[in-house]
């Protein structure tokens, strides 16, 4: 891989500029920010590969970008913005379609920035501190992404033929919990068809080892809702007329209780407790709670959990979440007001057999029996729980493939806590998934001066050039 | 009272276009807009009344507005803008200074204006439609405080010297507590000698009648913050790292059950019932219950009360109020973040026994016992209330007034279940208030659509002309 890692020394800067252009422009999918200018962005970066690349519409939403490096591939559709940075030889070289076909998932759109006071520079102007690139998406996802795009680029200006087929499949939705992207899947199952999946995200743990995880939690993302008066009302009058916000303190208080327990009528019935083999594989992680609680600036955990008991109920629990709650005023200073409306966004982390579905019947059933029939459920986003088993080729590369660029084992969870689409592309066309990175625990991933490490970067590109070398190369 | 009511008549359009003035100018204390150049406007008006008038500094807020019309009132101060309104034969005329002194309160800040898109006609442009002038603090209160000025511009107009001394208090902090009311009432305790004052706020109750209020609740305003992680947080995490809107959500819960009784330890024990007596003159207040609902768009009341026990809740019992709650996001669209951060605002509406004070104390104290050494309490402000009897000339004077000018008995209550400052400018000085207004229970006080009826406001000035004559003539 010697002519692969000299090429991209020597176009480091090039790549981070790359990045930095994507990272510039907002794509905010739960504002509807900079979503079509984004897919555009993405769709050029891939012709500019010599990838046959299509936006596809989706039903009220922002376009999949989908590219392919297939049979099709012509090389003249290399037009890199740089001419000199592809090799003549390259240039000349078809694109690749080796025996296996490798699915590469990705999303361009980002979480919103706010608050904003907190970022120490504006999240849409990536700035170079340190050896981090800090702006939003730098991490979630786009830096993952261009990885993938510049390996893709330097596996071909080092070696000529890629030694397998790629299919690109990246969404603007994810951040919204991807309404689309199963309809998605299910009208595109043969364009689609492909031996793994490489999922985005993954990345170091806190004591810098590189860490692959196997599967997704599912979410429910909703919105309780109480309403009061017709109007806010002087606050004098809350002896007589209700006030939602406490409707809603009330109802929640009955969600869980103060030891963190979900105490929402038959919810925790379908959890299942890991069995005894994979409790062996928990015990196999190494947990460096000590340096999360630091990074995160917290004296302990939930109930103080500890050690294995800590990492079960993170991986094998569900959670319910209160992500915000709103109600009458809420800028600084007094106002002696009666809130007419009150709102919770709640999400749910899910665990097999917790379909979205499932929580939002649990719920309204759990209220109404409480006599909480005047809170509505506005339900927002939904996705199922995915989980793949270590044996399949693209795990087996994935794992190889660390060893060699990372010169250690890499650490394997069975899950990530977070979520994502990974269902409608994984287990429902039978491909099975990896999770694999360039994040690290200090990202700030969803939150202020979200960052990258440019190291991990540059680690992030050889690794991936791996993966496609091995799993090309179908041991 | 005619010459009064004629003068009043032919000055109707310039009457309604200086309230709009004072309307035209943001004065909102909470968030410190707007109050020099409306405490400024105030001194300009008072002064072309002849008035003397000094703004007096106080501490670190904006200052109080003192006006006298004393002995050295000289008639060459008056200055009115359109000078042929005043009579050449008034303008000779000394101020007067009859045997009683009359204290007058007003406020000269209001309410922030949001919820903005609430608004028909925005907040600071007063706008009158269907008879009713529209704006923040047309009926809170600066109606009430225009009123007052121009009842004694008509009666010196129409009967050339007042039958007493009037001073008038206008601060400019009531929106937040009156923070500084206290101590300056207590520095100027001789400044401010009276026989009987008249407080601001007052009107006509949901089936038009008159209504005087002889006493105000006490308030204390707080915020309940907890603290969770460093910052915001991928919410993934919420299975190990603890949640500040969860614990404000449980330690809330515990301050009030779901039949709306207040359950901080030993706070209900300071609450004293009503005597049998108070049952009486409680039962004598017309209670347009239905209207009130309709009003406010309620099915009905808290636990479902009606008649005295409804009122009985709303005037005697004490009240702990949600004012507000903040945590993580809060705008539209979904975010899956875990909040580092959840603040609520409470208000408690006070009554006798119990001070602002005595409910921090009890609260923090309830919050320790159950565990929530972790929430903080942020103390706003406090008052305590204040009740006068039905026996002292300024009550007898304003319930004669009232029955000349609007034919017919007032409604007397006890108390408003509104806060106000009254206790340090009556009962610590002990000046027997009474309340009396331009007020109806569609003024949307504290509410977006604010509005006063021209009509009630040209009554309010006849009243308050009948008012200083019946109390200056020391009946």
């Amino acid at each position: 891989m010697e002519r692969f890692n000299t090429y991209v020394e020597d176009n480091a800067e090039r790549f981070i500029e790359e990045l930095a252009e994507f990272c510039r422009q907002p794509s905010i999918s739960t504002q509807n920010v900079g979503l079509e200018e984004m897919a555009e962005l993405v769709r050029a970066r891939l012709e500019r590969l010599g990838a046959e690349v299509r936006l596809i519409p989706v039903a009220d939403g922002p376009p999949v970008v989908f590219a392919e490096t297939s049979a099709s591939g012509s090389a003249e559709d290399i037009r890199l913005s740089s001419v000199e940075a592809l090799t003549a030889e390259a240039s000349v070289e078809p694109l690749g379609q080796g025996e296996r076909t490798l699915l590469i998932y990705n999303h361009y759109d980002v979480q919103p920035p706010d608050p904003l006071e907190e970022w120490e520079s504006p999240p849409f102007e990536p700035t170079i501190r340190e050896g981090k690139l800090y702006a939003r998406g730098a991490a979630d996802n786009k830096g993952n992404l261009m990885v993938r795009i510049q390996a893709i680029e330097a596996y071909r200006a080092a070696f000529g033929e890629l030694p397998l087929r790629i299919k690109f499949v990246v969404e603007g939705e994810e951040e919204v919990g991807s309404p689309h992207l199963a309809q998605f899947a299910q009208e595109n199952r043969d364009l689609l068809a492909a031996n793994g999946c490489l999922w985005e995200s993954g990345g170091k743990d806190e004591a810098e080892r590189f860490v692959i995880y196997l599967g997704l939690k599912g979410i429910a993302y909703l919105e309780l809702r109480a309403k009061g008066a017709k109007s806010d009302l002087h606050s004098s009058y809350a002896t007589i007329v209700p006030n939602p916000a406490w409707r809603l303190v009330w109802a929640l208080s009955t969600l869980k209780d103060e030891d963190d327990r979900i105490t929402i009528d038959g919810f925790m019935d379908h959890v299942v407790e890991p069995s005894a083999a994979e409790m062996n594989i928990l015990e196999a992680i190494p947990f460096e709670e000590e340096k999360i609680k630091e990074n995160f600036g917290i004296p302990e955990f939930i109930r103080g959990l500890s050690g294995v008991e800590a990492l079960k109920k993170h991986l094998y629990e569900p959670t319910c979440t209160i992500c915000g709650f709103r109600s009458g005023y809420i800028e600084e200073g007094s106002k002696t007001v009666l809130p007419s409306t009150a709102t919770a966004k709640l999400d749910f982390r899910l665990v097999p057999n917790l379909t979205p579905e499932l929580v939002e019947q649990l719920l309204r059933q759990h209220l109404d029996r409480r006599g909480f029939q005047d809170i509505e459920i506005a339900f927002g986003v939904g996705e199922r729980s995915a989980r793949a088993p270590l044996d399949t080729p693209i795990a087996q590369a994935a794992v190889a493939a660390a060893e060699a660029v990372y010169g250690q084992q890499p650490v394997i969870y069975p899950t990530m806590a977070g979520s994502g689409p990974m269902y409608p592309l994984s287990e429902a066309l039978t491909i099975p998934a990896v999770l694999a990175g360039i994040g690290y625990p200090g990202a700030n991933v969803h939150a202020p001066n979200e960052n990258i490490r440019l190291a991990d970067y540059f680690e992030g590109i050889r690794y991936i050039g791996e993966l496609i070398r091995r799993f090309g190369a179908a041991e």
